[in-house]
């Protein structure tokens, strides 16, 4: 009888190797069902590194941001993996690849890791392979993942929910604000980063954010979101922000809510999965015999509703033992 | 034998009732078992009003453009619905909701029923929950449907899948445009509105859209997207914007395409239900006797992973036969 192999990529990624790891990332956003078994081989090893998420409205400084923490990080002596998640566009291509030009000068540098994810076709599948490709990055050994948003919306709160450390970016005078207000992101923010900090505006923002975080009362064990002014293009203020960092990830670890963000982490990862599997499933065994083709068509003339239409297909799929 | 009474707010959505339309949306919002069966007597009665999507990024006036919309509408002896599906905040509350302000105006006039859906708690059932707002106006008899977006992420472009005609608003001098191109959303659009166009480079604005859209090559029958340059606040240019509304619902109609938008709808709004009843009855099932706790315990100490948790979970459920 034929085995199965033991799984020839994760072992290479478990000794870091970094073509490897590309590859199995490549079958993750191909959604190959290998990756997955993959994956299992990945997860035991995974939960050691420290995920920081930056987001904020494009045109903030995210990418530079990222860029100059990397060089925080390397000087350190910490390795870094990058995930730039970025919603693709059969118009842009290379224009939002452009963004990451910067960031090639770290190319020889095989301590860093930078891997983009497009959301084309993902359609709410995104935080899934998020969280996959940061199993890969973790089990390669990578002692910081930066996870970089490209917009300020629901899909990005649902990604920083991965996240140890969220950072906020802003730029004065620009009402950004407002708009990541508006996306409901402000109160996910561990960290808030006001970038272009020699724009005029910077300091009224950062006390207009102050005010705002004081009438958020926030209970005496919670962590109060830190304010740091950079010039990320310049170099500036980035120790401060890295001290930061280090500092709320000590409060994760002393007051008990690094274990309680694994756990979170855990649950998050285990109902997309569910979800994905469960739908993928039954609208294959709904596809048989054009059965799905025909409900669609009862709905589009009104003679069923898609709450009926459903229960019936669930039904149907239970009946015929098939899952 | 005691039998279901006839759905009394469904019948009473179905003689245009205002405030039992409100109430009924509000049980949508709150996830109310009974909203779906309300949904239910409804649906058979959709399908006839046109919907119009608003997207684009903050601050492009989109709520300007709807208010004007909506008096365009009622000069034609139209009624209007509008959902404004906003992100909710705990800081904004208020700020958010003053936007609206400007439509108050029509809130004596009955032929006008304008509703805000909020994200909150949400987390991916957005379009489903619209969706359902717009099954609920539609029934009302609503002649024109207005889905008015807050932000331009992966969410509104998942929203504009259920509008017939989706405009896109864009501001000159503002990199807007980029941005809504970063955000994937410029090849959904049927119509652009260039507004604020008293603006220093509306019209160059207007030449580079046309660049871009004449580079992404359309087959001869397709639609071919509009341009529109607005001063919403003004009143200007909106005679033409709606004509240009009316023109693309006619293409849809004439093209043979209105029949499959109505088919997709169906499609999409049937996964979407698909997807979260089957996880919602299988989470409520695996969260007997602290089975899931035990498992998110596992995950969080590698004892498991996420996918063999979750076929271990599906293969439980479906083993005590209880779905």
């Amino acid at each position: 009888m034929k085995k199965n192999l033991p799984m020839k990529l994760a072992r290479e990624v478990l000794q870091g190797n970094v073509r490897a790891a590309a590859r199995l990332i490549r079958y993750v956003e191909d959604e190959l069902p290998s990756a997955i078994e993959e994956l299992k081989v990945l997860y035991p090893y995974t939960g050691k590194a420290y995920i920081i998420g930056i987001t904020g409205s494009p045109g903030s400084g995210k990418s530079t941001l990222v860029d100059v923490l990397i060089d925080a990080f390397r000087k350190k002596s910490k390795t870094v993996g990058v995930i730039a998640v970025d919603p693709s566009s059969p118009f842009s291509g290379g224009a939002i690849l452009g963004d990451r030009i910067r960031m090639q000068r770290h190319a020889i540098d095989e301590g860093v890791f930078i891997r983009s994810l497009a959301t084309r076709g993902w359609h709410g599948g995104l935080s899934k392979a998020t969280a996959s490709v940061i199993h890969v990055m973790d089990a390669m050994g990578r002692d910081f993942i930066l996870v970089e948003t490209v917009g300020a919306g629901q899909a990005e709160v649902d990604i920083m929910d991965f996240a140890h450390t969220s950072i906020v970016t802003l730029v004065p005078g620009t009402g950004d604000w407002v708009q990541t207000l508006k996306a409901g992101i402000l109160e996910i923010a561990d960290i808030f980063v006001v970038n272009k900090a020699d724009k005029e505006g910077a300091n009224a923002l950062k006390v207009e954010l102050q005010t705002m975080l004081h009438m958020n009362a926030h209970s005496s064990e919670a962590w109060k979101p830190r304010i740091f002014l950079t010039e990320a293009i310049n170099n500036k203020g980035i120790d401060g922000l890295v001290e930061g960092i280090y500092q709320h990830r000590e409060f994760l670890f002393a007051s008990g809510k690094y274990d309680a963000h694994a756990k979170e982490k855990g649950r998050l990862e285990l109902i997309e999965v569910l979800r994905s599997s469960l739908t993928d499933r039954i609208l294959q065994i709904a596809s048989r015999d054009d059965y799905l083709d025909r409900v669609i068509d009862d709905l589009a003339n009104r003679r069923t509703d898609p709450y009926s239409a459903a229960s019936n297909i669930i039904k149907r799929v239970l009946r015929e033992g098939i899952f």
